[in-house]
Order: structure tokens, then C-alpha cells, then sequence
């Protein structure tokens, strides 16, 4: 088997739709991305300047992406003669870095970008950076913010204050005289469907945000003049809406709502926010698992005009206009982070104590009997683990050195088996892959910790939050076949600063499925399976390697944690100038902090 | 039945050793602070800075509690004629804010407190600041910090360079001839034994950090001169860790580890360093919990004293002195984080539909009754909840209404069973308390949302990232019963921005147990609880109501993020001056950020 560039591309999950448009190898084996007809290699960049890591930020990506949801709507507006209108908000929450939000500006105009404020510093800023669409309000108002509104109006095309209780309806007779010149009001709901995703929380009856219905009637009857100035529903169920089927739920409760609120008590709405919810492919495999919708971004914009549609159709009323609060998808790609390995340490032991299991291991036949001595071996190495109380340093040691020659030599074994009769060892292999399987685990173990130069704190702080995916890819030897699964540690001193989790979909047919050097499982090929470490090279002597982590442009900006005092890391910003040729500067921000 | 301060105490957590000596309630209901003899209302010195909330630090605190730290150390170390020294070393990862760190060294200075440096930016601050104490440098290095440490000798009594690798060992080769000046090395050594809590893999044979026996064979072997010069061994089991019995193993285990290597290859050994895991009692309970341990800190001293003497005697060796990294004991009581309620929202919604299960609820006799109507009703809302999608507003109302209804109605008949005979409704409530007891839940569950002016990202990050516990207390009307069970909501768009769980532990006896407005429980008394709402009262008209997150001095501030722009928050900070008086400035940092 020769392991070829195409087998990288699988392994890391490149032949996506967006990552397929964003990113390739090199012959040279070497990441790059690709902007404006360039492939620029990452860790050729890195070297360049001399980097212990850093952030590239791809800024035309952010046009790009805008682009292309743009054109999703618009072409799909006009195929299903949908007589609404798309107006776009940025939410600032998402990631309010300057250059972030000067690229959203510039490539946003056209289409009349707009903004999404929910704190009032958010709103501030997005006051200040103006825009002839929309400023939409949203989170918990205070007086003096709704009075900068007010006194701001060339900011904004027009501006609407989302209500979400009944004190922030009170609110609004501070600036009455100015509701219904530019400035309207939406009313945020509570929505009733609550999907299964990592934040759905946001909806539900109970949820933080958004108005119950008798909240709305409420404020109706105490403050009737403003019935006629709500233009807007606004519904947020929740970051990254994974199952299509709960788009459709969702987007029903919508217009129904819409339309029952406008027919009966709110006479001049004509926009549905609807919020966030268009989940990113953090794991490119389109698998409906938290981190990737089953849906791609084209279905989600049609079910949306679908169901719209037909329900007005219906209803004989007027199509809303579709405020789309674009966040993730439009951002998420432009940052790349990516790091130096600087350390490569054993997972358990760097020495092995010959016992007799191994004799039993390499007598094994088949995966079924290997798996039966896994489980065998597991049995032992717990009993062992069990009796470690006022352990002896002698029997540490051997202990230490029985548990890393069983990690060795059962993924040997397997390997040796597979590559016999390739057809059968896969099979087992396969039903092996449910989790509790010991074989499994032996298999898709890491047998290394890289430790990379960065925090993960401050790198990647929804992974410590959330256990968010990011993919994870090798800048380089990507023409060859990785050595070792590995666990990524940063330089924090905390254990919740590592990284182990790969996510492998191997085509079927894929057949160069073990590691070279400790012959673990890359993946079976036709699954979704994940592996405890990540498939990395052992870089040759005075090899500058480097990993890398992508689509971290959103959220990882504003989360970022100061742990350790490991604040900031060095930047390289790629942008493009009013010709359309590339530049790129970097800024080594908090290089020294960062070990080489 | 009146309720009195002294209920507030018992419910709030006052009344443990700590608390007990920080803080008190004042003859006004005021939660007060205790410093050097002067008790200060938290909520006076709100409203005279006119602040939305703020961080308040008690810079004197951090004295105390090195005192108090130290004082067991010392004390216990002459009760039991141990002869190894105290060697106190402050981890700045715990919190290296200017004025923290200025404590320590202030309050520090005459126990000759060190500091331990786990990254390049610690170890260049840990250089700026000196000791004639001891420098522990851990964590990734590279050749650069190596040198900066032998460059600034005057900065330490001693440091000792952590070796945690094979490539670690082989960077000391670059300042090999200052080692043995001043300059030493330790062997952070990989803790086989695990225990349960949250920072357990910091530990075990495949932990993230440390050096694995086979490691350290390597190293003596590949570089023999090493072996003179290691003067301490350094574990690390985890941050807190909180039950006696894993303290045991722990100490065990570094004494066992520390002879046979002193023994048998490292002469000079003469440190154990006993890493962090002395746990903060964050419920004030002893509880054993993941945030509350089942010992004092006394215990912990006296723990592993006995245990280190006991094992040096028989093995007839010089006692080591201990490196003690003592972190969150000293800094977390420093810092209470305080914000204002802005705004109250009904958890389900503002009206209710009367529906005949209420003739039901008010026709029971016992809680046991109740009990089974309670899982009725829960049944009936679960199966209505089932049937949301395309549900018609009419049908929405009344189901927000009804669930509303019953929410009010089953913890009222609670109330009232328990008023007429209390022995033995309690002793049926006690029966309830097992999760998953509908009951209990309508019992405990909150019927508001407080807004409260701040986030929780920037002010209780560890509460996001770990679910971590804090204590919570109203600042003012605390001579009243609270009112309600509430949830507290930040203003951030994030739907994590909520805390909603409430440790209770009243004392046997405590018989009022029934909230004024919303009749939810306050806890069972001699049980430890978890409620899922927070005691609070509904503030009187224009009064200004704050709430106080106790002990958030570590680790909160260097893992604040910036979510929604949030960043920063305004601090009152109350120091002493050389005439030991008091002195208190404040600092409107970011306040207009945050809405009144």
C-alpha cells in the first residue's frame, strides 16, 4: 500500500463541499489554503516568520462565505417567487474582532449587511460602524441605551428594539416620541419547540429568552400604542440546529405564530428574525451529530422558504421579510490556528516488561480470538490497577512497562491480521467498533502526547466549554501515512488542556487503514468512528512540525481565556487590497510567551 | 413563625468556620464583610458608588488566610516534631492580578512565600516580583526561560527547574554549570494513584503531566550527572480533591515514591513538593461533594504530617520539607462578586388557566397525596408538551396557563399540609427528595428569573466551563424569609448565563421552611438538598437589590471571557494602609457596559 496525498485528503476530512472550496495539499504533502486562485502552504508561513504558532485570519474567506449565503437566499427567493425580501444582521457576539467586523462591513455592503447588538457595548460599536440595513436590539436595555438609538439615527437603516419583558416594555416610553421613525419594535419570542442541540436551552417554555404569550398580552393591554408599532417577531432556538427535521418544526412555529399574532393583534409585522441556528459542519461529515448538521446550508434556506411560503400561500397574507442572523457561517472558516509541535512524550511508559499475554497475543489467529485476549488483557491491567495503594516501585515499574507492551503488541497483531486476509479482519473489525469493546480501545488509543505550543484556553475555549470539535489536520508530510495516534497537549497547566478526539469517515474501499508506527486503527472505511488520539507524523529530526485546527473564526475570539497568563498568540493576517492582489503582514503578539 | 437573621445564616451557609469569620448579617438584614474589626454592608457600598454590581476585594482577606494557612503548617509541624520544614510557594495560574500578587508578597514575606511559575509570561512575572523564598518553574519550557531563570539569580532563594520530559532533561545541558548555584532540578513525578474529582486525570499512568518511572531511568542513564542535583520530587493529584480517604493515598504514595528514589538513585532529594489539591469548601458544607470537602484544612496539615513522619521513621530518613503551593485556600475569599437585579421575569408565564386539577391539588390531605397528584400532574404536562408542533396559539395559552397553575397550586397545598402538622409532612417530604420525585421538583423549582446586571462569562467562568458551585446570598432584607426560588439569569445572549442550583443544609430543627410568596421549599432540615432555584425576596418598590457570589478570588479572573463584549466589571477594593486602617477606592471600570 502506498499511502498517497488522496488518502490525507480522506483521513482529514477535506473532500467536503466548503472544505473542499477552501482548502488542499500540496505535492510537497503540505496544507494550503486556497484564496483568490492562490495556495498559500501554512506551515511554509509559519516558518517564514518564524512562529512557535498563530492565528491566520483569511479575510476575503469572510466574503466569500458572505457570498455565498447571500446567494443561497437570493436565488432561492427568486425560484420559489418567495415575495419577501432577505435582510441579513450580523450578530456581534459571534466574534466582534476589528478586522472581523471591517470585513463584514466592506463585504456585506452590497447587500445591505446589518447588525445584531445584544449588550449595549455590542451596541455602541455596532452604532458606530453604521449600516443602511438593519440594527436589530436584542438582550437586557437600559435607558441611556435606548436613548443612543434614538440619537443615532444615520447609524442604521432602520433600527428594531426586541421586547423581552414586561419592565423592557415599560422602557420604551422613555423614546416613544421616536418609535415609527426608523426606529420600530420587535417582539422576542419564546419559542415552544425545543430541539436536541447543545444549546437548546434557548427555547422551551422555560428558556432565558423571550416573551410567553400572556407576557405579550400584558403589555398590549398596558401599553396599546405599541401594538401598532411592532414590525418584527424574533425566535432564537438555539445555536447550531443540527436535524433537519427540527428546522421544520421550527420554522412551522414561526409562521404560525407570525401569522396568527399579525392577524389578530399586531396588524403591521413584516419581519420574522429567525435567529440562529444554521449549524456549521465542524466535522465535515455532514453526520447530524452535535458538531454537523444532517443538512447542508442550501437545504436549510429552502425548507425555510418552503414552509414560509406555503403556509402564507395559505393564509392569503403577506410573505415576511427573512431577518437572518448569520453568524457561524459566515465566519467560522476565516480563522485557522494552528501550532508547533514541540514535545513528543510516551502516553504511558517509554520502556515494556516482557509477559507472557504477549506470547498469547502473537499465537492469535483472527480479530475475534485478538479481541477475546483484549479483553483478557484489560481484566488484568485493571486487577493490577485496583492493588496501587502503597504500591512498591519495583512493581510501579513493572506494571508501567506490562500496560505499554500490551498497547504495543495487540494493535501490532491486529495489523498483522488485517493485512492477511484484509475482507474478514475488517468485518470483526467493524463489530468491534461499538464503544466498550476493549480490541477497539486498544486500537484507538494514542500511543504519543505531542505537546503543542499554544493554549487551549485561549485557542480554543468552546473545546474546554463545550468539548467542541474543530478539525484537526498536519500542516505537512501529508504525503505520508500517519506514525501514531496522539493526545495534543497545551502548555497550560491544567488536564482539561488536551485534545484527543479525532473524528474519521473513511470512504469504503479506503484500505490503508492502521498507523506505521503504532499500527493503530485510522478509521473503518463506510463509518463515522472516533478515534482517542489524533493520526499525527513523527516529524524527522530538526522537522519544524506543525498542526492545525480549523474554522476557529467564531466565538474562539471573544471566549478567549488568559490561563497561565497565556494571553494573545501571533497573528498572520491574509487580506487583499483594492486591486485584488494579496498581502500579508503578521503581528508576533505574546510570541515570547509561547516556548519554541 | 418570624424569621429572624440567624435563619439567614443557616440558610445562606454562614455559619462554618470560614464564613463564619468573613462575614455576618447586619441588624438592618445587611450582608457585611468582617475586616480587622469593622463590618462593612456590602449592598451601602453599592448604592454609594452607584454601581451595577462590581468585584470586591478584601486585600486584608489574603493575610488572614496566609496566616491561618501557615499557622496549621507551623504549628502542627512543632505538635509533632516534625522536622522538615514549611515552604509555602504561591502558583500564579491561580490568579496573577497586580493586586493579588501584591498581597502575597506583602502578607507572604515573613513565612518567605515563593512562587511557582508554570509558563514563560508566570515565570517572567514570578522574576519581577522575588522572594528569598523558593522558585518552582514547571510546565513546557524552552532554552530562553532556562536562561532567563540563571540571568536573574537575586530574584529567589532557591528555584527548582521542574523536569517533566527526556527533551526537558536535555534543555538543562544549556544552563548545566549554574546548576548546584542556587539553581536546582525536581522530577515532577506521573501519581499513579487517581482519585474522584473533577481534576482527576490530572493523575493516573496516563495523565497529562509527569514524568513516568521509566522516564526517569532514561534520564539518570542518558545523563548521570543529573542524579546529584535533583533536590525535590513534585506531584500534582489534581485540584481539588476532596475526600479524606484519597488525601491518604496521596500522601502515602509521595513518601513511598520519595524514599526508594532517594534510596536507591536521587541522594539529595530533600523536597516534596504536595502539588495543589487542597480543596476549597465552596458549599460551606464538609460535604464530600465535588465542591465541598470532607475535611478541614486542618486536617489536611495534620494528614499528611502524620503519614510523612510515621513513614520516615520507619525507614530511618531526614523528614523532606514540604513545598507547599497553597492557591485557591489563600486568594478565593479575597473576591465577592456582587450584581444588581435589573429585571424579574416569570419562569413560565404571568397568567394561569384554571383547569380541574387544581380541585384536585386543593382537595389533598397528606404530602403523600399530593405526592401522587404531583406525578399525575406531571404526566399530563408532558403529555400536552409532546403535542407542540403546529399547536395554534389558542391551545399554546391555555397550556402556558395550566402549567402555570399547577406550578402555583401544588407547592401552595404543600405549604399548607405541612402548616397543620409538620412532623409528619416532613418526615413525608424527606421521602421526596430523591431525584426524579415529580413533587419534589414542583417543590424546588423556580416560579421567577432575576436579570441580574453582569455576566457570567467574565465573573463565574469556572461556573460555565465545570457547572462550579458558589455560594449565593442576597445583600440586603435577609432579616426576611426570601420570598421565592429564583433563577438567575446574566445578561449575556448565551443561554449558559444561568445559574439556578442552591446548596441547602439547614440545621435539624430549622422549621420554617417554606418560601413567603411562592411556597417552595428552602431545603429539609439535617439534609443536605440541592435546590433548583435560589432563595431570594421580591425588592419593594425603587429598592435597590443586590445578590453576592462568594469566594470567587481564584481562578475567575484570569479565565474571564469577554462574551457579548462584557469585559471587565466595575471592583471596589478594600486594602489597609502601614496604620493598619482601612482603606476602600473603587474603580468604574467597563461600568457602562452594563445596563441599571
Amino acid at each position: 500500500m502506498v499511502w498517497g496525498i488522496e488518502n490525507s485528503r480522506e483521513l482529514y476530512g477535506l473532500k467536503g463541499v466548503l472544505n473542499n472550496q477552501l482548502f488542499d495539499i500540496n505535492e510537497k504533502g503540505e496544507l494550503v489554503v486556497k484564496i483568490k486562485g492562490k495556495a498559500l502552504s501554512i506551515a511554509e508561513l509559519l516558518k517564514k516568520y518564524g512562529l512557535p504558532g498563530a492565528n491566520i485570519r483569511i479575510l476575503p474567506w469572510i466574503g466569500e462565505m458572505i457570498d455565498y449565503i447571500a446567494g443561497l437566499f437570493l436565488k432561492s427567493i427568486k425560484e420559489k417567487n418567495y415575495r419577501g425580501s432577505f435582510r441579513p444582521v450580523y450578530p456581534l457576539k459571534v466574534n466582534h474582532h476589528e478586522l472581523v467586523l471591517k470585513s463584514i462591513k466592506k463585504y456585506g455592503e452590497k447587500y445591505s449587511w446589518g447588525w445584531e447588538a445584544g449588550t449595549l457595548p455590542e451596541l455602541y460599536k455596532a452604532l458606530s460602524i453604521k449600516t443602511d440595513g438593519l440594527l436589530v436590539v436584542d438582550g437586557v436595555k437600559d435607558a441611556r441605551g435606548l436613548k443612543r438609538i434614538a440619537e443615532n439615527k444615520e447609524a442604521y437603516g432602520e433600527a428594531i428594539i426586541d421586547i423581552e419583558s414586561i419592565r423592557e416594555a415599560r422602557l420604551l416610553e422613555e423614546i416613544r416620541k421616536h418609535i415609527g421613525d426608523k426606529i420600530w419594535i420587535g417582539f422576542r419570542i419564546r419559542p415552544m419547540f425545543r430541539g436536541e442541540s447543545i444549546w437548546s436551552s434557548s427555547s422551551g417554555l422555560s428558556s432565558k429568552f423571550g416573551l410567553p404569550l400572556s407576557s405579550i398580552y400584558k403589555i398590549i393591554e398596558k401599553q396599546p400604542w405599541i401594538k401598532n408599532k411592532v414590525i418584527m417577531l424574533h425566535f432564537h432556538y438555539g445555536s447550531q440546529i443540527v436535524a433537519r427535521d427540527a428546522l421544520k418544526k421550527m420554522f412551522t412555529e414561526m409562521i404560525n405564530t407570525y401569522t396568527v399574532l399579525k392577524e389578530k393583534y399586531l396588524p403591521n409585522l413584516r419581519y420574522i428574525d429567525t435567529g440562529g441556528g444554521l449549524a456549521f459542519d465542524y466535522e465535515s461529515t455532514l453526520s447530524g451529530s452535535l458538531y454537523s448538521p444532517d443538512y447542508t446550508f442550501r437545504e436549510y434556506v429552502e425548507t425555510m422558504l418552503k414552509i414560509f411560503k406555503e403556509h402564507i400561500e395559505e393564509h392569503g397574507i403577506l410573505p415576511p421579510d427573512i431577518v437572518f442572523e448569520s453568524g457561524r457561517a459566515i465566519v467560522a472558516p476565516h480563522r485557522i490556528s494552528v501550532a508547533k509541535v514541540i514535545d513528543i512524550r510516551p502516553y504511558i511508559s517509554e520502556s515494556r516488561t516482557e509477559i507472557e499475554l504477549v506470547e498469547k497475543i502473537h499465537s492469535s489467529k483472527t480479530i475475534k480470538e485478538l479481541s477475546e485476549i483484549a479483553r483478557e488483557s484489560e481484566n488484568i491491567i485493571n486487577r493490577l490497577l485496583s492493588f496501587t495503594e502503597n504500591i512498591d516501585m519495583k512493581r510501579r515499574e513493572l506494571l508501567e512497562g506490562m500496560i505499554e507492551a500490551i498497547y504495543e503488541e495487540i494493535p501490532k497483531k491486529a495489523k498483522e491480521i488485517y493485512m492477511m486476509d484484509r475482507n474478514n479482519a475488517l468485518k470483526e473489525l467493524a463489530e468491534n467498533t461499538r464503544t466498550g469493546r476493549p480490541l477497539y480501545r486498544y486500537l484507538t488509543s494514542p500511543s504519543r502526547r505531542y505537546v503543542l505550543s499554544f493554549s487551549l484556553f485561549n485557542i480554543l475555549p468552546d473545546n474546554v466549554i463545550l468539548n467542541q470539535y474543530f478539525q484537526v489536520i498536519p500542516c505537512s508530510m501529508l504525503d505520508r501515512r500517519p506514525d501514531v495516534l496522539a493526545t495534543i497537549s497545551d502548555i497550560t497547566c491544567d488536564s482539561m488542556g488536551e485534545v484527543s478526539e479525532f473524528i474519521s469517515k473513511l470512504p469504503e474501499g479506503f484500505d490503508d487503514i492502521f498507523t506505521e508506527e503504532d499500527n493503530r486503527l485510522l478509521g473503518i472505511p463506510g463509518k463515522r468512528v472516533i478515534l482517542r488520539g489524533i493520526p499525527l507524523h513523527l516529524p524527522r529530526e530538526n522537522e519544524e512540525y506543525y498542526v492545525a485546527f480549523l474554522h476557529t473564526g467564531a466565538y474562539q475570539d471573544p471566549l478567549a481565556m488568559g490561563h497561565n497568563m497565556l494571553e494573545g498568540y501571533p497573528e498572520i493576517i491574509i487580506d487583499e487590497n483594492s486591486d485584488n492582489e494579496l498581502i500579508i503582514r503578521y503581528d508576533d503578539n505574546a510570541k515570547d510567551h509561547y516556548p519554541q
